[in-house]
């Protein structure tokens, strides 16, 4: 048997299956850094301790979209080495805080399969849930990959699809410290819950262009190996001819990019979904507009939840895109992320 | 009103007007490597916790200049975002140290402004003050910047300059410890104050080429947000067609490269002016020489301080440059940068 | 005299001379970050705070190859920076783990001095100790280089050559905690010592594409400051053409990469030797295979050690190279690392 782990396959996935994903990972100041260096980011929480204290955390938590990267980055060599592609996100939660000094690790169950019609490759449905040193869940989510099968000639009549909540749902309780004061000069943002109004776009103004190396290096960082990001030696015999950036790193610059006009929406609540509608290659430079999909009022009276709509796009100022998809209902060519996700903003009594 | 920030305007600012820039920033171990790494930095007081406690620390102090850029970074969305020019510098200085742990924030007042005659634009003065979580100043200085007016045909008058010190003033107290003993094997160094004589002249070897991931990841982890080094999109439609290096990052490169030559002098005081004198894109390579204009005595017998002007060159041995400025008086088109500042050294008595 | 240190020649090394190299240096979270980024290495041991614990350690040590660089890096501006060629290195051992916090520094003695024949060149050997801020051992090794003379018409008559073992000696006590349990599903890996045979090969399936930035920000934090990895201008105009890459790059990635046949090997014993068989550029896509050469049995009852032979291939799948060395017994061209090491692995009683 050979000791060299080429990933899975679909017929090495079964109903029920649990998978444990290798690779706890201690979170460091180190991570942190490199997550403002890759992406620029500016949310007050997660840049200072002081900020932190006075929302009432001991210290700045990590930003949920690093915390994403990090903890996700363990299932890829399990669930999707040998991905076609990463078909689809559902229910994605933050369900606590992850600090540094945090160690998390992620378990996988398979809740779907569904071979394809050519039979040779399937669907894998998989719930996925990360948990820190102590077992306290810091993220959730549900995703599905196309992957090759090993035997192409026999069927093996899988057809089982787990349906899906439109939205992650919010629960009774949220896991953030109660807001007493939100001190705008510090976040750099005017503007609160009641601010916002369904279907409002905030046009970002800012465009990032991101090289080979700020992709790679962090993508290595998250210790996510899929081998279409790292080798372009392998890349420039396909049809791509270089390397494909890892999708997360738009995610990332598109919530960094977001900040302007979204300042005191410092906690990622849920993704509700998301769609790479095109790929990205270094060199590209990445702008986005948002939408208010829904305002969102809670139990709690110190805070409110936006469902957003973030479209990025590529090398193209996004105040010019006004639908992400053309007429025959496919995303233009330029749009390379359709995200689906719901913050937390503090309401204005909270104001200092 | 748009929640969009597109930054200020000329006409945006008042006398008198106090800024207080947001995103306060913890200072961490991340920074310090990510730093080492843009800049190969070797000054041995930030490079080694037991260096620095045999100097009177308690720990490894950050980095001057890094300091500078990170405390720095937090004023361009108010202050420079629509900056034509940043057009100068001057009574920079370092009045306490910072260290890993220390979250720093930034407040500007604004001591002059000045329309120029074409009525599109003027230029803004600014007296900003960092300080540390205690409120301690980490910080102090003077810039100013051109902007553009929103309206061009209004004229507004204003024509107050405010004057500057020649070279930022040495007080009677210096904040470092007392300088006991510098082991020069771990210094690396074995020239101390009384060694260098005004008008000498350092060339140092070392040439450093800067790229594209470098300088943009340097300039994110600072959160300084000027559109001009990350988007490379906007860019191609300018003159520069390409992304326009942050003149920190030159001020980095060549006081790490002075390290050859002045091992010893530890300690950024002050920057008494500076000028990037042409404008530096990925793949350059900086070299740089320094000039000792003046050696200052101090009342403190441990220490004294060094009045340097260290140019940097792009492309070009810094021992070929006799002189920065051609006979027209303007910068040789090599020359990216010149900058007068006031390093403290210890005296030979501290040699162990 | 001049300021400017530019390195030793081959005269300025005598047989026994003590060399303390400066920059101690304080090893950070945000070295072990950066280390990840460069390399994507995911052994469990450096990855993790909680497997650390649970092998016996009370935080997680850093990666024994980043430890080599960070220490190593120091003797450049003494040994090599007139360095012609990086000729050889043997014996090198990890005599005690380091962890964040940790300062290391280095002390080189002169072991040996060979004139070349042809006047204008001699070999130095050295054999370099680093030591952590208690004076622990942390790296011990030998290497010789090649430097240039200063007076190339005065032969210095110098033909002293030292003798090497032809592998690290293995101790009778090894400096890591007995190991109790192994975690397979934590490290990713299932087999143990008794699963390896000699003579075994493992064809690594991964590539990983090196960058500019990457492979130089990584020197720089490692503060080796040989002009040939920095210098692009200078290059430009060498026969190399371009900036060389360090060596100790490729030996990280092809450690990482490594990774995927030897999960539980998660300790560096020793370098035996290691030849760079040809020079790495920008843009090269490296790929690894490993021989082991030997199984060693321990008197420890719960490891055993393998000792390996890592080729590292350039632009080329390291399964498509059966010899890296042709019928004329040189290194074929894509061949760039030839790494003769050992590696500690638990046995299998300590699965759980």
């Amino acid at each position: 048997m050979s000791k060299i782990n080429m990933g899975n396959f679909f017929e090495d996935f079964s109903i029920g299956q649990k998978i444990i994903h290798p690779l706890p990972r201690t979170i460091s100041e180190g991570d942190v850094s490199l997550y403002i260096a890759f992406t620029g980011s500016r949310f007050a929480l997660h840049s200072s301790d002081v900020i932190a204290n006075e929302m009432g955390y001991d210290k700045r938590p990590i930003d949920d979209v690093l915390n994403f990267h990090l903890t996700f980055g363990k299932s890829v060599q399990d669930i999707s080495l040998n991905a076609i592609a990463n078909l689809g996100y559902a229910e994605i939660s933050f369900p606590n805080p992850v600090y540094t000094g945090n160690t998390v690790s992620m378990t996988s169950t398979v809740i779907g399969l569904k071979e394809n019609s050519n039979g040779k490759s399937g669907v894998v449905y998989v719930h996925s849930i990360g948990v820190n040193q102590n077992g306290d869940e810091v993220l959730n989510f549900k995703r599905w990959v196309m992957v090759h099968k090993k035997d192409k000639e026999t069927s093996t009549g899988m057809n089982e699809v787990p349906t899906f909540a439109e939205s992650t749902p919010i629960t009774e309780e949220i896991n953030i410290p109660v807001v007493k004061c939100v001190d705008t000069d510090a976040t750099g943002g005017k503007f609160f819950f009641e601010d916002y109004v369904k279907g409002e776009r905030l046009n970002h103004p800012e465009g990032i262009t991101i090289d080979d190396s700020d992709h790679t290096l962090a993508t290595k960082l998250y210790q996510n190996n899929a081998k279409v990001h790292f080798n372009d030696h392998m890349m420039k015999s396909t049809p791509m001819g270089e390397r494909l950036m890892y999708g997360g790193i738009v995610i990332s610059i598109a919530r960094a990019i977001s900040f302007n006009g979204l300042q005191n929406a410092q906690w990622m609540y849920a993704i509700n979904s998301g769609a790479h509608a095109n790929p990205t290659y270094a060199g590209d430079t990445i702008y986005a507009y948002t939408e208010v999909l829904d305002t969102i009022d809670h139990k709690r009276d110190d805070i409110g939840l936006l469902r957003l709509r973030t479209i990025a796009v590529k090398n193209q100022k996004s105040s010019e895109i006004e639908n992400p998809k053309g007429e025959d209902g496919k995303y233009l060519k330029n749009v390379v992320l359709d995200l689906d996700y719901t913050v937390i903003i503090p309401k204005k009594k909270t104001q200092k």
